[in-house]
């Protein structure tokens, strides 16, 4: 497992480096799915149990964006999966250039799913686009069924949405159908998937999207 | 309930702007609590109840930053206590000059202890100085007790970190000693509150320490 430090890009267009990016992680068949999230929402506990529900039918691999240690790679790179670690320099985001470099690092011969984890924070990696074909955003049910209202462009910006932790709905204050509906009022194309990683449930309706997906993206 | 939209601040020099409010509110008597956390903590919910707590002995009032929405505000609003609700024009951190906009909305006069709510997010507020006398940091049971190692610099710069939710810490996978071990290794001299403001549990110290730290704040 690798650890790259990472520093700021030097080129003025994120946009444009994101859009070439995109164009040839489609020309090699590899889907990159950002996935956004507060910090503890589960983002690597998700992750983890999705390597080894469909490790067996797809190549997965997982670039891991923090801005120090190194403590989810590692959980990662413990299942058998390609893990790379980058370190951001005290960035709030990744953006195009930095996730090239994490690629580039990591290598994606026949990998046909690769994962960036992007930084904890519901802000900043939302203004970024890293040359993803997908953005995925998790929120987990002890933050709250309030966060659409207080961070709207991150929801705007995914086109799905994995609510976790659903086994601790009888413990908190989250209403399920409420935030539903505050998010498809910002987004009405957006995928939900409300999933718990440690029950298993819902975990199957997720792992389906994320095979069509996949596959789709190989499609000429 | 006021809501201001704030947008960035002009002055080159966000370390002098901050040194000058900590020096007028030190001169007014004010103790201005800067408190930072993920999305989903439960700062709302523990201002809430240290208000309810405490609202009979000092006049406090809470200024609330967000990138949208005033749920917070009103929330505060609805205790009685003086509130404002300041919007960050997008961006993921209170600066000094934000915050004294904020605090001349609000008025401070009789005002004993000032809490900003900063924006939910780990790594952005850490690096700037807003004025505040005191800067405490908030980390709930369910994000996880890996977050020092993620997160160092908030832990770093805060005097006091308050550890919520602790009514679920046999639902997680959290383990205090580990957590509190963690944050002193990065910050020796921070004081540690484990506290639940759903039964109570650890109020009566964190609102202890509050009472000793307005009092001092007010000593010439």
């Amino acid at each position: 497992m690798k650890v790259i430090e990472l520093h700021k890009s030097v080129t003025a267009s994120n946009d444009a480096d994101a859009e070439e990016l995109r164009r040839e992680m489609k020309e090699r068949g590899t889907l990159l799915i950002n996935l956004m999230s507060s910090p503890g929402s589960g983002k690597t506990t998700l992750l983890s149990r999705t390597i080894r529900d469909l490790g067996a039918e797809l190549n997965i691999a997982v670039l891991e964006a923090d801005i120090e240690s190194a403590v989810d790679a590692e959980r990662i790179a413990a299942l058998g999966a390609l893990s790379v670690q980058v370190h951001t320099d005290g960035m709030c985001h990744m953006d195009a250039g930095m996730t090239r470099t994490g690629l580039e690092a990591m290598g994606l011969e026949q990998i046909d799913l690769a994962f960036l984890e992007n930084i904890g924070n519901l802000i900043c990696p939302a203004e970024y686009d890293t040359g993803a074909g997908r953005n995925v955003m998790i929120l987990s049910v002890p933050e709250g069924d309030d966060k659409p209202l207080k961070y709207p462009l991150m929801f705007q910006t995914s086109d799905a949405l994995v609510i976790t932790k659903t086994d601790t709905l009888g413990y908190f204050d989250f209403d399920l159908e409420t935030c539903k509906n505050r998010v498809r009022k910002l987004n009405p194309a957006i995928e939900i998937f409300p999933v718990s990683a440690k029950t298993g449930e819902g975990m199957k309706e997720w792992e389906e999207w994320l095979k069509k997906e996949t596959s789709a993206w190989k499609q000429k």
